[in-house]
């Protein structure tokens, strides 16, 4: 059984900030999103997380290895370089699914994402680490079969970026309503999911919903560790796997089998 | 009349230099690809351009204003300082969608994006400085209808995130099949497309088309100017009147009116 | 005759923003002025100018080729990005010492470094465009001769850190005080000095009376031409044929001879 | 009595890096150099160290809290996301002089810093967890007496420069010499320290020999602990003491008084 810790980072009072005394420069405000995110990346993958760009001034992190003073340091570290502070939610659940709600409603209870006197909260459930175990995280590696033949060499740069955003708003939405999972697009034709502990017909059922409804072929690599960095490099392992045997699910053997 | 000139920015033989000799880290993928959207929005912003990190690997960007060597410099920059090297495919066109399958051409027809022997391509139609107008460029800024009080402060994290992924989904598509647009979420519930000559009819039409098939509220401003700098710092001003209007549609008066 | 533009750049209220309310982490103010000085090496960079780090909380760059609109974006750019602005005092001369003295009077008469309503000045005169040349700026690049086989290879770190510390030291304050320069550390055995137009025999003394003070001896490429980049390349060519021709002061021919 | 672990970075084969094929563009390698650092200083950072940029392509660090494991992850991580990699040595003893000899002999021993066979080493004596104290490291933060007054607010720019540049030459050879300590400047008017367990005279003594060197007076604040950011932090607290009550030097107390 899994037991996901869920991390929502949320910017203060962002969209305040974005339009005041005036609209500031887009690329500015992409420049600094992007860089909080890097940085995020760099500070929670130490502890082997991984965190997730999501809507930039949200970001959804699994931070299985990460304690509450892990997270204070990156909230500090923050307040000191960028003119932003950010606000961190905890939860920790079997379902990732309920982690996040249990994570967002730290934020919510304390005041709303545009309230100027709500800054740098820091509150929940952290995973303790005596009780953690290498089957807590499950981490899904999605990817287009042969996105390069298929769509980037063959037809433009938007058409391949339309049908891969179709296969992921599909995938993402039937993970989180039917296997509570949390699904995140990391680039290129890459999905990453944070799942409970799902079984391959779970996979290959939402793979067949994708192709049916949006015409997306997708194969997958699923890991598991007691963080997000060891199941998902176990699960980019597996990805390859695919791509060697042509399988659609691969799935490396963990202790629940 | 818009004249839109749009660059393909693609990284050289991504796919296989993440994988080899074994896959990388993810942060450290998530890092780099994070770092070289910021720095080109930085290198584009300079010259009044605009970038969107679209698939990370594939980046598409509006950039009336840059020339050939302003996109040679940009070029030597990232080699000078990144673990791979980009290839860009420029078009101009009225319409944003023929630009973006020029400039997808001129990439294509060099060789495969995983094509360890095609690196820095750089090639394309610019749009002649002599030849510019303050009518060259039409920005549309999207965003949802008070989704703090809607979603954000209400329900969880990924469940706001899931409607906004899903307009954004049905407001690209419909807004390129329909009307050559090219739309680009940016972060937050914001979206920005680059468009051809669009009236207020043809906003409303897509407003009621996102709000009919996925039961999001759009609203949009629309500006107008000879660079993507100077059209979407219009639209954002647009957009304030829609909030402080309480209307959907907002436009800065032009030439063309 | 040399013309150089030079531009001050001074970080606003610095030194009380790092103590307040408390001290804050110094891997956080180091990383903080680190990114700045790196992003203003990209935009500086961008219209062939060269910026120096200097102290980090001022820093020191030959302009020639950025107006003052230039120089505005650059300001804006930063006030959104980070949790501190900056000030910049610009001054053209065919000294580089004297250039340097009005660009600090600028900001000097505006008020103290450390007066908090003192904030985002910018003034000073402008080397107009009209009035530029090849011959407006002189760049020296200095190195240590063989100081990996001297130094790197057999010495400890500090050991080496010493020798080229000193020769700097002793350098840099003999150019300005003899030859009206200002001279650069810029990593490695590195150093990038902004002359007027001095001639072999000023450079062969000062290599002598460095060697003569701190028994260090170095070599130096000399390069002409309108901006900091294309002389400093040309530096850097020059100091190349000092390895390979064994000699201590090469440059390349200009106008003026 | 301090153990001091001292880790010396060096970038590998840089020097013909920087101009194969050709010399690469200036601001280029400044920005690599500056971010490359900067990471550094977040990475070693979260473990409580501190790293000093040094001559940027060889860089000292204090590392006490950081095992052979934290190395590794640090070195795989800069592979992953620049266009170089490091190398790294380790020392530890009571003397910093003595660690960074060691730690530099980690590398000498494997090959020459411009050999393009030697990569990525990582060697050296790790000071184990078990035998930590929170004597074993002191700094000493040093900073000009009312800097801002006295030169910044006064002259220009460039002699500002010089005293404290003066002043930093006198100081890191005579405490290198004198008492084994490795001082780096930090920017502003700032140096930090790496000391054994100097006594306030010695400290006095060190702030008479650059006063009577070079006519720069200093004050300074030392303070110990297990780690380089816990002594550091005490250091600026006692260097605030200096501040508001005139004195030269300032030490927090600690288990050796």
């Amino acid at each position: 059984m899994t037991t996901t810790q869920i991390t929502l980072v949320q910017i203060d009072n962002y969209g305040p900030w974005t339009v005041t005394p005036e609209p500031r420069r887009e690329v500015d405000l992409q420049t600094l999103q992007s860089r909080l995110y890097a940085d995020l990346c760099q500070q929670i993958g130490r502890e082997d997380g991984y965190v997730f760009f999501t809507r930039f001034d949200n970001m959804i992190a699994v931070t299985n290895g990460l304690d509450r003073a892990d997270h204070e340091l990156i909230q500090e570290s923050i307040d000191n370089r960028y003119p932003v502070s950010v606000s961190m939610g905890i939860g920790s659940d079997a379902s990732p699914r309920t982690a996040l709600v249990d994570a967002t409603e730290v934020l919510q209870t304390a005041g709303s994402a545009q309230d100027g006197a709500r800054t740098e909260i820091l509150g929940g459930e952290v995973l303790p680490e005596g009780e953690r175990t290498t089957e807590d995280v499950q981490i899904a590696h999605f990817d287009v079969i042969d996105v390069t033949g298929t769509y980037t060499d063959r037809v433009d740069a938007f058409e391949t970026f339309i049908a891969i955003e179709q296969g992921y708003a599909a995938l993402m939405r039937y993970l989180y309503e039917e296997h509570d999972s949390l699904s995140f697009f990391v680039g290129g034709d890459n999905v990453i999911a944070a799942c409970p502990g799902l079984s391959e017909p779970s996979y290959e059922d939402a793979i067949s919903h994708v192709s049916g409804e949006v015409d997306v072929d997708l194969q997958v690599g699923v890991g598991r560790g007691s963080s997000a960095h060891d199941a998902g490099m176990a699960a980019k392992h597996a990805l390859e796997e695919c791509r060697h045997n042509g399988t659609r699910v691969e799935r490396t053997a963990t202790a629940d089998d």
